[in-house]
């Protein structure tokens, strides 16, 4: 089996926003997608990871697109193991289109906990680093976010469940959707995302009530939190250009 | 070219609710797809359309569904033209499991908006009833849904980025995943969907401040509407069993 997987997509109209571009959380459900197959063809995906209690979980992403797809546009993504530690994983992507130039990359890191305690369990660093891969993600992994939460008034949000996983907490995707959604539609309108991180630091549950936080920190930055009872479950910077 | 298309899908976890179940949005996003690509391979999809400065647009929608995939569950699904009119065109669904039982069905209906006028423009009958297809649905079409958004205040939601599609509408799917949202997720938990059934009446747009209502107007019956300044723009009756 190849270190490397490859997975093509064709963006389609229906999924598009507003201004005919492919989405972050789309992009991201193409990451996981990819992610989810590649693993579980070598042996270390959901199915295989349940039977010995465990699951994946991701606990950062980091995405720098430097262009978005358009309606009916093919996409080629590539996905390979990074670093392997004892108790996280890296999984790096690249985004290609049709005539191969990349214009986009993501890393991600997952720990597999105990599907009773919900504590990380370690991983098996020599079965995994047999995909380990050699290619370069040219992006920076992700870093710290600034603490936003105690600027402003947040905007409360309130777990329901179309936003619930297969595991009963908050899907990680919705939670770029609710982010994203605090900016204003001009920002859409005038900009791009650049770059965007997620920090998973806590599990949503149906019915919680959450407050979304989001600062400029710096010209275009954005440090945002979605908190629940004033402490962060999820952190994120926005870089847009 | 067939007149009826075929689509294959696999359910992904990481797209599951939180019962390991495919979820109704979910449905209805191959239901697109299928409906997307049979139209385009056969000339009239939405690039056809857009030369033509015209849009399809989903107007009622009715699915039922006698069981809901699981994980990792191949779907096959059967699309096909039904009755042509001169201003609706209704478009059927099927849905089997791996050996080919049918476990749901949809009838849609649709117009084509004039881009500039937004209103409805005549249908090419002719050139659509090529694919007109004898196959038979065996569920009722969308029929009359009784009107409840002055029984009691509505749930205030407002339309953001992520609801808008790439008409900078409310998407449809976006409409069936608020609705559903409505329910306590005690109903998932001890029901299921049989029947999804909806109408969309205008377009939502963004920043709308919108009201959503729900009234159990049969046991196991309810009569849904998502209204803005008091008038609704889409109505939707979920039966669960």
């Amino acid at each position: 089996m190849a270190k490397e997987g490859v997975f093509h997509f064709i963006t389609e109209s229906y999924l598009l926003d507003f201004r005919g571009r492919v989405t972050i959380p789309m992009i991201g459900n193409y990451l996981l997608h990819a992610a989810s197959s590649h693993a579980s063809e070598r042996g270390f995906g959901y199915t295989d990871m349940t039977e010995k209690h465990t699951a994946w979980v991701l606990s950062r992403l980091a995405l720098e697109m430097w262009d978005y797809p358009q309606m009916s546009e093919p996409i080629t993504l590539y996905t390979w193991v990074g670093e392997v530690g004892r108790v996280f994983t890296e999984r790096c992507f690249e985004l290609q289109n049709a005539v191969g130039k990349p214009f986009g990359f993501a890393r991600s890191i997952w720990a597999a906990i105990d599907l009773e305690t919900r504590r990380p369990t370690l991983l098996d660093v020599e079965g995994l680093g047999v995909y380990q891969s050699g290619r370069l993600c040219p992006i920076e992994k992700p870093g710290k976010i600034p603490t936003v939460e105690n600027e402003m008034p947040g905007t409360p949000f309130t777990v329901k469940y179309s936003d619930l996983d297969i595991n009963g907490h908050l899907n990680s995707i919705k939670y770029m959707e609710h982010l994203l959604d605090l900016f204003d539609i001009r920002m859409f309108k005038e900009k791009e995302v650049h770059r965007f991180e997620i920090a998973y630091l806590a599990e949503g549950r149906y019915g919680m009530e959450l407050e979304m936080h989001s600062t400029e920190t710096d010209p275009n930055q954005y440090a945002m939190a979605i908190c629940h009872e004033g402490k962060a479950i999820c952190r994120a910077k926005v870089i847009w250009q």
